[in-house]
């Protein structure tokens, strides 16, 4: 069969994206200090044949603790394992699935950055993939020695250089390179090596790099680009793109955007495959699953819910939950970064305060329902222009992941819209992606 | 029995120590490109209940192809796997042999080591080190934007400063501040969490760290510092060092400065561990044992001779390698960065060149022997204070490391010099060094 087939990522960040998942009675509350708690959400994800696991991270705890005590109970974007480290390990129990992070081109170096990933390609036989950020906050930029961010202009130039760097610096070695000839005493030919030596605005990297022979050749290059910079970018140089989309004519309208873009870099459609995020709470009934996700609901401590609504609303732990958010908070929305979209939702609906933070977190990508009600909603998105897979964002893990992975694949499969076996030895293999230059050759000399 | 017990680290970076050990039959000539290479090695050092392997680095080739041919007939200190990428995936297939590793304080972040290092510390429960480097070279400098390194001083500042930073990061959660309490829904104490905010000569860093509940409190800090500077450094701050020694007079007299100048920085002698290196090669004769050097000596290519001789020297390869180093030559000597001591000797003894090439290389810290020569040997320093243990450089891997742990280690047991089983938990533990600030708590909830 030949039909096209999603491609499909689990994130498996923390105890999960819903913001009370680490106090779920199956979450191990301390998993994220033990590596069996990753192992586990990844051999998920290898069971359930999914083309990669994804990794988000920040360098630095992204959030105030506003109001005063919500910090100390919220799990989320606060303490983890850094996961540059984290993927070797993850590596070295896995087979097949592929292996992301997120790095940051603001607080790396480019030769540093070449380096890991091409190792962990080599670790991994070729699973290896990049989510290149530019690292927004000044969270991050005081931990390494700055007050503020740079603007955005100067983020997103410098991460479109970091990344033509290190392409280039993965190119240093063709793939016939070495020769490992023993009897003449050639190690490699030096026809085949190639310095760099970029100078450009933001970096001068000489070359070549002392890491060689990547089995992708160029590890898997991920972008999250929604604006007009970020779609440019990922339209000339991506090989996969995570969105986030709050329906699925909007989705639609990126993926044609997107796709669009890519003629005048001479790029075919499907060498960028877009997978918007989405969050499946999967019951055998409708009923158990909107029970699944009111358990979770229950479970956001009211200060938690305060803190997530504090960048739009200001403090509002001075009012009653259960009546509308006040005229007072209101009265200043224009003045904040908010779309008019979302003001005129609150001035149309009133909702409670507690209301409005029940809204937030994963409910905007959550899907609650059978894994036929599931697999009916990605198969819409799939079909009509909107995806090209999906990147699940569990609510809880490993325990959502494997929920996906038990209920929803098997349907999908079914259906003849995703996997059954892995089709290639490499993440880019698997995400139907052209080979790029060099790869491990099929010599293994003694 | 509470005798004092040697400390022994097993070097394993590329193809071993011997500059021609890529060539040596048994050794297989694209092991670097494998990750299996590395897993045997630190197996090995396992089974030999050795204390870590060590993985010397730098982020670049640092050497020119002088004369014209050199470069591509060595493959030491050429492309390698990235090692703080390496070790996370060796963490997973071994269980108590501790993880060290070398990572430039000029071209990374404190930040961002500090969360690797605590990364790896908690992946591998309490078994990673950290081998301090200020990187010297100009090969390294212009991949990171620089014409040459920072000046001596400025090397050596930046990288206490460095050392500072990452320890303070290290210390920004107590051991106790994880609360984990679903009931109350409080996930950690803020009480226990402490922001750095260094302001410094070269760094400002805020804080906290976004990685916690290290198993050593602080990883391991390995140093190897010869030069005053670098002493005084390493009895301030090092847990171990790494040395360099022609003779055990000389290891004496750095041994006894060194442990010293501890006692004005409040620090007992037996809190820093100095182990210099030792290349064993061993055969079950010493006519065995000897074969064993001159086998590899042969495979030694003139080009990659004249090319260790190129600093020195100058360009020696239009003349023939079986006459004495040229008159030429030699009358440069004192322009070069050359002791004293080596200029007399080649005055003295006029070598040829090719016996001033095979003398370089691992030959100064090549013990050629049967298991009992090696084993006396190290008994002679360790007992006469020139060492608390060693660092094993193999000729060739992993088949020199396994020569030492299979013959050598089985003596030094029997002499009661030498563990049979680890005695403790950690790296830290294993090295008999204190513990440090907080340590994985006890407690682990549901």
């Amino acid at each position: 069969m030949t039909s096209r087939k999603m491609r499909i990522g689990l994130s498996i960040r923390g105890y999960g994206y819903h913001p009370a998942a680490w106090r779920h009675p199956d979450v191990q509350a301390d998993g994220t200090f033990h590596v069996e708690h990753y192992v586990r959400s990844t051999q998920i994800a290898e069971r359930g044949k999914l083309d990669m696991i994804f990794f988000a991270d920040g360098a630095g705890i992204r959030k105030a603790d506003n109001p005063p005590g919500s910090l100390e109970r919220s799990a989320t974007d606060l303490v983890e394992m850094e996961p540059m480290t984290l993927l070797p390990a993850l590596a070295m129990v896995t087979k097949d699935v592929g292996l992301v992070t997120t790095a940051s081109t603001a607080y790396n170096e480019p030769y540093n950055i070449a380096r890991k990933f091409a190792t962990l390609d080599q670790i991994s036989n070729g699973r290896a993939g990049w989510n290149v950020v530019a690292s927004w906050s000044g969270w991050e930029a005081q931990n390494f020695g700055l007050d503020n961010p740079a603007d955005y202009e100067t983020r997103y130039a410098r991460s479109e250089e970091f990344v033509e760097v290190v392409r280039g610096l993965w190119d240093s070695w063709d793939r016939d390179a070495f020769l490992f000839d023993k009897t003449s005493g050639r190690y490699f030919d030096p026809e085949k090596m190639h310095v760099l030596n970029h100078k450009g605005r933001f970096y001068s990297v000489r070359g070549p790099l002392n890491v060689a022979m990547l089995p992708q050749g160029h590890p898997v290059i991920v972008q999250a680009g929604a604006s007009d910079y970020g779609r440019e970018l990922g339209a000339r140089t991506a090989d996969v793109i995570y969105a986030i989309h709050d329906s699925v004519e909007r989705a639609r309208a990126y993926y044609a955007d997107v796709k669009g873009r890519m003629t005048k870099y001479g790029r075919e459609p499907d060498q960028l495959k877009i997978l918007p995020a989405i969050c499946p709470i999967v019951g055998k009934t409708r009923a158990e699953a909107q029970a699944k996700f009111d358990e979770l609901q229950e479970l956001i401590e009211p200060l938690v819910g305060l803190a997530r609504l504090h960048g739009t609303f200001g403090d509002l732990s001075a009012y009653d939950l259960d009546a509308p958010i006040p005229e007072e908070a209101l009265g200043d929305l224009e003045l904040r970064s908010l779309s008019q979209q979302t003001i005129e939702k609150v001035r149309r609906e009133r909702p409670t305060i507690r209301e409005a933070y029940l809204s937030t977190g994963i409910t905007g990508d959550a899907r609650i329902g059978t894994a036929s009600d599931i697999a009916d909603e990605m198969q819409h998105w799939f079909e009509t222009g909107a995806s090209d897979g999906f990147n699940v964002t569990p609510a809880t893990l490993p325990g959502g992941g494997a929920d996906f992975v038990d209920f929803v694949v098997p349907e999908l499969q079914r259906r003849g819209l995703f996997r059954t076996e892995y089709e290639g030895r490499t993440l880019r293999e698997n995400l139907g992606l052209n080979p790029i230059g060099s790869s491990r050759g099929a010599s293994r000399p003694v």
